[in-house]
């Protein structure tokens, strides 16, 4: 179900009015009319009931209950979401830059990954600021509400490329568009996985991975492959192929 | 093969030096070696023979060669990319907000789209600006020769939904996240479809469709899919639609 995030200076009132951006949501991106609701969560984490009273070209009004629980709420959403089971993907993303990393985290947590690691590997151009972690936490939270996503996304600590054979002892994928022998087709890899079995994916940076990297990565059992396509950036490449893992376990 | 961008102050220089982001790029991303090789482009189409003859770490010089045509030329590329059959797909994009519409034909174009077109819709937020025509075009261009795409990514002008089934006469899929009848599974529609067969797939607005719009698509006989997912924002729909259909098309 799909919460709304209220803004920072709302503080419990019984009516708030809500103007551009915010409105225009309500309005045109949700098309809520008057009488329908919706849950809304403040910074704190309190819940409310929302429930649009008035509305016009550039703003809307709306009344405000608190909540107990989110479950206690109603919500009228014209864009009812998938219903059925999801993959169990984990997402191992070597560290692009900043905003990269941004983009990535977002677009998987829609997506319905359950976790996500950043990894450190030998061509990662960046280096990992710790301050950025609490920015990742931010961009899950946003994300899964605003795709009303039943996936509680969690974020790792950065790993290094190293260690992920002692951390992941789990399937794993790792994209690489190289000519590394013994490369599967993802059908085939993906043809009777169950689709509740935790699979991890791990993708390199903006300069790939080297071929050390993929040596060890074989010898820990991990299978790499080809992704049928172009060279991607690190961001397209991230959310192509979560997209081609989750296709392939859900259209069955 | 991947094309490298001349920077606009290079005139047919014998050699050049360069620094920071560019000299990272051969270094870290393509990792390039003393005596490798990498066709490169001018601003203005001519096409040159690069040959790396030095690097440090902060910098790197190419010989540089005219050539007559890009097919003269060699690369040494350590990321060779898929060499297969690509779907024949044509994205018709509901405009989002201009640095949004920049990142879907950005990823659509590496994807190796053959076209992409947008769309007015009635829950687009934004108005198409005209003087982004050709930076949508610059994109298309640079994501081309990033990305080493063989398909010939064109962009078309705006058009109106309603006008949809008018100009396009193929199959069509579009992708709304609501309760429409009649709704088919992505597999079932893909079956036996032909990989070489142009396809469409609209991808809504931030809004995304409206009843009417989605009655008159399928009056037009266009088939409604659900994403077996989350409620995404345009630009992850629109990728993840783009890779499903490429995946399916591909991974047989």
């Amino acid at each position: 179900m799909r919460q709304y995030v209220l803004p920072s200076s709302y503080d419990g009132e019984s009516t708030l009015t809500l103007e551009k951006k915010d409105s225009q949501y309500f309005i045109k991106v949700l098309r809520l009319k008057v009488g329908d609701k919706i849950v809304a969560i403040s910074n704190e984490g309190k819940t409310y009931q929302l429930t649009l009273i008035d509305f016009d070209r550039s703003s809307c009004t709306l009344s405000s209950i608190p909540l107990k629980s989110t479950e206690e709420g109603e919500s009228t959403d014209s864009l009812p979401s998938f219903s059925g089971q999801y993959p169990n993907i984990h997402l191992f993303q070597c560290t692009c830059k900043g905003k990269k990393n941004d983009g990535i985290i977002r677009m998987a947590t829609e997506m319905g990954v359950r976790s996500i690691t950043l990894v450190q590997s030998k061509y990662c151009i960046s280096k990992k600021d710790k301050k950025d972690n609490s920015r990742y936490e931010t961009i899950i939270k946003e994300a899964k509400q605003q795709s009303g996503s039943p996936i509680p996304t969690t974020f790792n600590e950065v790993i290094k490329i190293e260690d992920l054979p002692k951390i992941w002892k789990e399937s794993l994928i790792f994209f690489h568009q190289s000519k590394v022998e013994s490369q599967k087709d993802l059908k085939t890899l993906l043809k009777d996985f169950p689709i509740d079995k935790p699979i991890g994916i791990l993708i390199g940076s903006e300069g790939g991975l080297s071929d050390a990297e993929c040596d060890m990565l074989m010898r820990a059992d991990f299978n790499p492959v080809l992704l049928k396509t172009n060279i991607l950036r690190a961001e397209t490449a991230s959310i192509c192929a979560i997209s081609a893992v989750h296709t392939l376990l859900t259209e069955r």
